[in-house]
């Protein structure tokens, strides 16, 4: 497909729109925020979210959502997890037939527990709603590095579809059927960052980091497959793959969210000095909900929303975590002696 | 137990010593380097490889293999995987029926492809012989911070005697049956890590990297399945865990390794420079072995090895894999539509 819009010019959205503009397709970059068109249309970079990385000519900057939906064939859904409903809606009345809507945000919605593919459903029936994730700091895509995601909708040739639009020599795109592990491994690993961003703030290494990683990643297949998601999903590169990205990359603003409630920080005071949306905030309370409703333990995200909603210090909520007694790594494996 | 042996004074067997040390156990640290137990008993501080690290005044610091061997209940095998067969050897005479050797080193011997246990098992066939691995770089271990790691023996008996023995408030040790898996995993970890550490040298980024180690425990899983080893160890703290660790540490020699050959040192200058043993070397031509042998696909560990032994340019083998025309994320999934 030629002509791509890009609904929320954010860092990723920003980001994107590089990949497939430098790809030859014609992008039409949309933001609600006036200040922020105004400023892409004057300085061609996005001084706040994605400072030193140029965007060319060919891309076209707008705040007229009817007219960008109706000159795309495909559209990138790339608004922070909370405004996706709200967005999905202003989008509904424009949206074609099988248009293909690739969802590039991740989290779950608190109050109904749905992923973003689910909402974006539900508010536009008429689309072909997709996804897109994967280990992908927008920072590094903006300067060309090496870096690999997955495309994953109901079809086959949809995702060969979304593949062919943004794949090229530094932007590898895998294909997949499994919506839901993308969706939930996205959305939950926001959450196990916060965790892990403690543990940096409160001094800890690499040892402690690496075994919340680890375990956090189980914890995350346990729900994730009681609701249907697969095994290869969460330990692919939507799963394993972006939790350590977001649980090691400096760009991470989950990870340094966390980092400063390690440091003492409060949520509010964290959220403000991140100064982006912190995804894994939003996504903490809904991921406990959806444990309660599949009878699933979780005990990292339990402890980070303890953090997050009852003030528990998190150093309090590290050091029970890492203390546990639990002694048998696996209870699946057992000895016959 | 209470009097523990531990043979060799590298940076592990030297944290692992204070570790027990702290726990109240009577400790003999044995070396076959005479200046390096005249330096430990001088300063009690191993200056090259665990600078910074006190030892208390309850170690004993010795040359004496027999001595160490009989007046201990239980022996931690700590000498570097090439020296395992050669030390074991030494031991041998000595070690009583069903005293517990928990091997702490990782590693698959070239020659015969026998991990570290079985050579040991070989050589001393009287021994009760057990594994000690996990995400534990020796600098956080000497200093304090918190880190768990896993116990495998044959019977549940040994592994919670070795877990008992270990265990404290920032040393958590769990136990598995799956001895196979925990010694595949920790042995090829350091292959990927030098991968992961070629593409830090190149300037690649976090993406890069996060998709690297996705790949890496898919092949890794792969190859030690098809051995007997089981999932669940792959995706524990022995597998992924350790890969993290070892890919995203500060502290790892094999990254540090691979970084220098990723800015064009050769694997000799880099094993210079690194000062300490590169396990990952040794690994990584055992790791092809067994791949052939068992007729697995292993990409990374087999670029890996082209770079240490046919002096292909690091740059051009992460290329190879990153750009590789691989499509489906997983062939496992696939789509009805």
């Amino acid at each position: 497909m030629e002509k791509i819009g890009v609904i929320g010019a954010g860092s990723w959205g920003t980001a994107l729109s590089l990949v497939l503009a430098n790809n030859g397709k014609k992008v039409t970059l949309w933001s609600i925020v006036e200040s922020e068109i105004a400023m892409l249309k004057e300085k061609h970079e996005h001084a706040d979210k994605l400072p030193g990385v140029i965007l060319p000519e060919s891309i076209t900057f707008t705040t007229e959502l009817k007219e960008t939906i109706e000159a795309s064939e495909m559209l990138i859904l790339a608004v922070p997890s909370v405004f996706t409903r709200s967005t999905a809606k202003m989008m509904a009345p424009f949206v074609k037939e099988g248009q293909i809507i690739v969802c590039v945000a991740k989290g779950i919605e608190e109050d109904t527990l749905m992923t973003l593919s689910d909402i974006v459903e539900e508010e536009i029936p008429c689309a072909d709603v997709a996804v897109m994730c994967g280990p992908s700091h927008a920072e590094e895509v903006g300067i060309g590095l090496p870096t690999t995601v997955v495309a994953g909708a109901k079809t086959r040739k949809t995702a060969e579809c979304i593949q062919d639009t943004f794949m090229n020599e530094v932007f590898r795109v895998y294909t997949s059927p499994d919506i839901l592990g993308m969706e939930l491994g996205g959305a939950l690993k926001n959450v196990i960052a916060l965790a892990a961003g403690m543990a940096d703030g409160l001094g800890y290494g690499d040892n402690t980091k690496a075994a919340l990683i680890t375990r956090g990643i189980t914890e995350i297949g346990r729900l994730a497959m009681k609701m249907g998601a697969r095994n290869e999903t969460i330990f692919g590169l939507t799963g394993i793959g972006d939790l350590i990205v977001t649980c090691e990359s400096k760009h991470s603003r989950n990870r340094k969210a966390g980092m400063l409630m390690g440091q003492g920080y409060t949520m509010e005071e964290a959220t403000k000095e991140v100064k982006m949306v912190v995804e894994g905030i939003y996504s903490a309370k809904a991921a406990l909900a959806l444990a309660d409703r599949c009878d699933v333990e979780l005990p990292i995200i339990r402890e980070v929303n303890r953090v997050l909603f009852e003030n528990k210090p998190a150093k309090e909520a590290v050091s029970d975590l890492m203390l546990r007694d639990k002694r048998v790594e696996n209870e699946i494996l057992d000895w016959e002696v």
